[in-house]
């Protein structure tokens, strides 16, 4: 008795680094010293407010499920964040806490894609979005951008690729794999170019607050019939804990509500408890120390990629990635990363898993390492291109 | 601009007891004590040694992303608990850890079904099992079950409401709401009637541990082509944590990795570390003490029902569930529980929220409340089918 997977399964692909990964602690268990430069996970460990609240919690011993749409008092808090974050008035039964950003894309998709049906991203992006999408038996419309709209959707690019079957369109601000933001006016361009034909808009926000200028905006600020995915992962720095929110328009919510408390139950009881102390403005401060930290590294690794060769089309503002042009060096960037990492030891991603559109000719770096690390890294680096 | 949520959202429904649950909860704020009996939680506490994991983890701060299928260590300690329990040898390999049960259900159907396909369930059964088919746009063909099959599906059954779009069945033994068994023979004609069809087995386990008589049966122990749902919520007290698992066939592992890497990223860190005391022999020896605690509330709920008049079919003999026929007091166990709880504060759920066979003849009483509490519970229920 042989079983076939699923037919969805052939279009859901794994991702390249996980190769480089494996094999970077291999070499690690051989007493190799590897730079990793390829994970998007901030190297900082829980705020400490943040910590001792999941302590607290956890010191009650129950730890009992919560409502499936989440902690009353988290869904407040985050609406609140709204108002002082962005200035915008936000109802909490919109807001739906989430095992991780991953659980705030699989509702959202779950309650609004038909199968078939096909949804606007950019070629890069960040790949599970598109495997979200297949999840559900519905397609991804990949749009090739570059640097001449910062790696980004805009109205125009949207009006202009927008078929019939289309049912709304993705943008992450700041992006994964670029580190480009969609400023505020163009944003607002797209929430109402999506809205005019009568699509779904979808803002991905989860490296909001890990912006190195003027903040991001929030697609909220221009719509109420948006949906906005965001996470305490990132910025707040609680990747392991998993937990996340989605916003959604009010005729979803009951929709999602459903959702949630079937394929959910709840969200980690422990983790909400310990996320509500996120929004302590000791924490906040705490918080934005390791920002100006994020930026400090950018600006190092931005200077030095330069230095070595590698283009950088557009400065990234968000995030803690750089998506660098490495044609002056390689024409297949796998290869290139596959070999860096063996004879440098030096892990980075490659650009083809972040789709099609030049990827061969890009490499992302994370700054997910301490300058001293990055420097050590970019020594290696230099004599690996000037072998 | 207003959207139309998916066309899957029509078939999934929320549970009925959701309202019972929202008015027991008014009631309570105005003051009223209510007895909980409609709450599949157990009302224990985390297990002293799984919390003290938890806490000692936590103390180090770093709360990263595990792999995606799961803390290594955890993964063989689950594989080697199937060696002890079930005398089964297993691939760690083939256990993915997943955020509870339900991100096992949705990596096993997601990772089988097509859309149009159906699946073999009994009514009655836990509705979620139905709603995660619905997700991936297939179905479920339920059988109508009673005491006669002790509430459970078995290869006569399955052979005779096999139609060709079938892909698969499933039996979850004990049964919620029934907390019937199957008894090893049976699952094993079970599992090879599905394997003799072509079609896949999905054994939810996840009430396995807390049975009060011969140990249940896993599916593993007569095929290694089946899918294997399970959870450290119940038996092992770790609700809100959020930790399950899902053993899947060999061919399955890849395509269940990929899925796990892009819709999860990863189980809570710090519940992996917590789960991973659960199998230490004190740790056993507390919860084996809990179960015997389980046992002696279901001896004296079942007697108790008995003798007010309910009609209980067929004992049960796991989880920590009474599917009682209340057909002696009315005909619509909604209306029962609705006023139930209006008059006497006891919340039990209705029956169907289980399935329509016999559903308004039937209430699910939980012994997830102490047998002082019960005994209270008792006493209104004796006056309210008096009246």
């Amino acid at each position: 008795m042989k079983h076939h997977v699923a037919d969805r399964m052939r279009g859901i692909s794994s991702f390249y680094v996980m190769e480089l990964l494996q094999r970077a602690k291999e070499l690690e268990r051989q007493g190799r010293d590897i730079v990793h430069m390829e994970i998007g996970e901030p190297d900082f460990a829980t705020p400490p407010l943040v910590l001792e609240a999941g302590n607290r919690f956890l010191s009650k011993g129950e730890v009992k499920y919560t409502a499936a749409a989440g902690l009353p008092e988290l869904r407040s808090a985050v609406a609140e964040y709204y108002r002082t974050q962005y200035g915008v008035s936000l109802d909490p039964r919109r807001v739906f806490i989430t095992p991780g950003a991953s659980g705030a894309f699989l509702l959202a998709f779950a309650a609004s894609l038909n199968p078939g049906e096909r949804v606007l991203m950019a070629d890069p992006c960040y790949p599970c979005n598109d495997n979200f999408v297949r999840l559900f038996d519905a397609g991804t419309h990949f749009v090739p951008v570059g640097a001449d709209t910062a790696y980004q959707l805009n109205a125009e690019l949207i009006r202009r690729h927008w078929r019939p079957g289309c049912k709304g369109a993705l943008i992450a601000s700041p992006s994964n794999p670029t580190g480009t933001l969609v400023c505020a006016a163009d944003l607002q361009a797209a929430v109402a170019a999506v809205s005019a034909l009568g699509g779904c808009f979808y803002s991905d926000e989860i490296y909001h607050g890990l912006v190195y200028g003027d903040p991001a905006a929030s697609a909220l600020q221009f719509s109420d019939q948006v949906f906005v995915i965001n996470s305490f992962s990132k910025f707040f720095g609680m990747t392991g804990w998993r937990v996340g929110w989605l916003v959604v328009p009010e005729d979803f919510v009951d929709a999602v509500e459903k959702l949630a408390q079937n394929i959910f139950i709840a969200t980690p009881t422990h983790s909400q408890y310990a996320a509500l102390a996120s929004f302590d403005p000791e924490n906040m401060a705490e918080l934005n120390r390791r920002r100006d930290e994020f930026a400090a590294r950018r600006d190092f690794l931005y200077d030095s990629l330069l230095r070595l060769g590698f283009k950088i089309a557009c400065k990234p503002h968000g995030a803690f990635y750089i998506y660098a042009d490495c044609s002056a060096f390689c024409d297949d960037s796998f290869e290139f990363a596959k070999s860096l990492l063996e004879t440098e030891g030096v892990a980075v991603t490659p650009g083809k898993d972040f789709g099609a559109h030049r990827a061969n000719y890009h490499i992302r770096f994370a700054y997910t390492a301490s300058i001293d690390r990055m420097a050590a890294a970019l020594t290696r680096l230099e004599r690996f291109i000037c072998r």
